[in-house]
């Protein structure tokens, strides 16, 4: 078995009612000022702003704000608050949202030292430090709130790249499941589709560590038996909680333990698509590529894909499963092809070349920018 | 579903030939002289105390000994140990050892600023500050190297008792699975036994916490698989490496998220039989009150003593299942009954008194000493 560190120093306060308690988590750790990191202003509609800011006040906490940071978050919003960062002589910074509003966030930490941050993106310039970062959740998707990734686009080059270190876990996040209930059921399922998809990143590699890879078993039975709950009883606070909890755990690190870093080339061929396409969600792309993906990644790990067949989907063959997983997809409203969200094959070669810009791909397989059409032809 | 805090800071550092990481680990954090505690000089024989010997040396960190922690592990060593500590003037404590040695050291780490330890597992001293500790794990069982709980006995008062603080985490875990394959077979088998015992402690008080659930009877599943195999191929190192990891992942808080904090009564059962027996290892202990416990139990959680019995051991009934766990515990080589280890049933009463000294005992349901009587019957 692979050697693995496993480290995640994040405190996570989570149940109802919890959002009063990021005052005094971030006063704890010797903060006065902070910068204040959100969205559209859906948090106001819901009074996660007005609870959090209550918190603040008590606490004695001074803020700045910047608002408006968008799904498939841009650099220019990142310089934005880093700009703001330092003119405020703020500390630490507060992300209040989902995924893009704490991805946004973390750049932003790690760009508060650096004069570039997108050259973190690039590879050229190391992270090592970042300005500690709080996060209340609205949205679960991306467990960025309990990891040390972040994922920005650059528009103009249409690019949408990763970062990673250690010093970007936030210090404490703050989830409370009720606010999600009001979502549309749009983005809770691309939520569960995004979360079920870093798991299977991790799962396909698929090792001898026989721990990480029942937990990744069990938390994509829990998010599946979870979703389909909530379609039918939306306001179901368990069921809610229990997929919140869930998304996080899918990639917080706990199941990837041991599992090489995971594969991410799904991932990645779908930020090739939404680098292009900036109006189409991560989850629904990953809907639509991660079938087809497995369809063609299955001659090269068939022992785990047929285990995924047999304990996840009750299929005899991956084929069967796939088709069982599209079904499921297609019943919560998700497309499961590149043809129901207006994408002609013309455009493939266009995508599979912008995904390729990220090489390597792929550690089941390293994948050739001929593989990558022929996945994207099979999503058509 | 219950709100919870999830925090575990520890730095894991797992798989072959990693001991020698510890220097630059506990120099990284800022350490200079410290303490080693060790047990009855296996680590000697096996290697790991010279591996860390010459880790420290190259890392420039002094360090005083303190030896002969043994299992059951008692209070006049952790007094030693806090006294060399306080005259030496370490700032840390390096663990090198199983649960007895890090449990002492745990203690030790909390006793430097307390003027009487035993106070605090008395509960009349709350732990606020401890030595940051570091630890070398060499025995898979109790997961002290990643939580925050501590067991001792003070033998003068037959007490078997434990104490719990954040500070008490440690700061470096490591785990080097290799160093437990030259084991005797029967500690392997206590340490697993341990394992699942720490898991059905949370499991059976079974709450709406489903990624919880799922992720225990995951982890019970993969205990049992790798001890079986253990037991045909005793030098698998990937079957070794996987019990390893699960016996951690039992008990560091991950996965008794939301389960209420557990039961317990088992253990605290267990503890009231090896406070007056203490040659009698925790695990043996286990192995024969954890069936009895179930037994008695299943009436007042039906749903979640079937669940498991149906998960874990394809069975219809609780009762069939125990039947299966003590078939398999015995075909492991380790005791189900009172009788076997010699302790017959006029003992009972006191040991279900000294048990009983550690009131409340019970989440499921608080057990009264006539309970802790029928449940030792059970086991006798």
């Amino acid at each position: 078995m692979e050697n693995f560190v496993f480290h995640n120093p994040c405190r996570v306060i989570f149940g109802k009612g919890m959002i009063g308690r990021i005052g005094s988590e971030i006063k704890g750790l010797g903060h006065h000022k902070i910068l204040l990191l959100a969205g559209q202003g859906s948090i106001r509609k819901n009074g996660v702003y007005q609870q959090a800011a209550k918190s603040l006040r008590s606490a004695g906490i001074k803020w700045a704000e910047v608002w408006g940071v968008r799904a498939n978050p841009v650099l220019s919003k990142v310089e934005e608050a880093v700009k703001v960062a330092r003119e405020q002589k703020v500390s630490a910074i507060l992300a209040i949202g989902g995924g893009s509003v704490i991805d946004s966030a973390k750049s932003a930490a790690a760009g508060f030292y650096l004069s570039e941050i997108w050259d973190a993106f690039e590879g050229v310039t190391e992270i090592k430090r970042a300005l500690p970062l709080f996060t209340i959740l609205t949205l679960s998707a991306t467990a960025s709130e309990m990891n040390q990734w972040a994922v920005l686009s650059k528009p103009d080059e249409k690019k949408k790249w990763a970062i990673g270190a250690e010093v970007l876990i936030p210090k404490v996040t703050v989830i409370d499941p009720s606010v999600q209930i009001s979502l549309p059921w749009k983005q809770t399922v691309n939520g569960a589709i995004d979360a079920i998809s870093h798991i299977m990143e991790n799962y396909f590699v698929g090792t001898d560590q026989e721990v990480s890879m029942g937990i990744c078993e069990s938390l994509i039975r829990t998010i599946i038996e979870m979703t389909d709950l909530l379609q039918t009883q939306p306001r179901d606070y368990s069921a809610r909680a229990n997929l919140v909890w869930a998304a996080t755990m899918a990639h917080n690190g706990i199941s990837a333990v041991a599992l090489k870093g995971g594969d991410w080339s799904a991932h990645k061929i779908e930020h090739g698509i939404s680098a292009l396409h900036p109006e189409i969600a991560h989850g629904t792309g990953l809907a639509i590529v991660f079938p087809a993906w497995i369809k063609y990644m299955e001659r090269y790990n068939r022992k785990t894909f047929q285990r995924w067949a047999q304990v996840i989907w009750s299929a005899h063959s991956a084929d069967s499963a796939v088709g069982k997983m599209k079904t499921k997809y297609s019943k919560w409203g998700a497309p499961v092809s590149l043809t129901e969200i207006g994408i002609s094959e013309t455009e493939i070669p266009a995508i599979a070349e912008n995904a390729y810009r990220m090489k390597p791909i792929g550690v089941i397989k390293k994948l050739s920018l001929k593989d990558i059409k022929a996945i994207l032809n099979l999503a058509s």
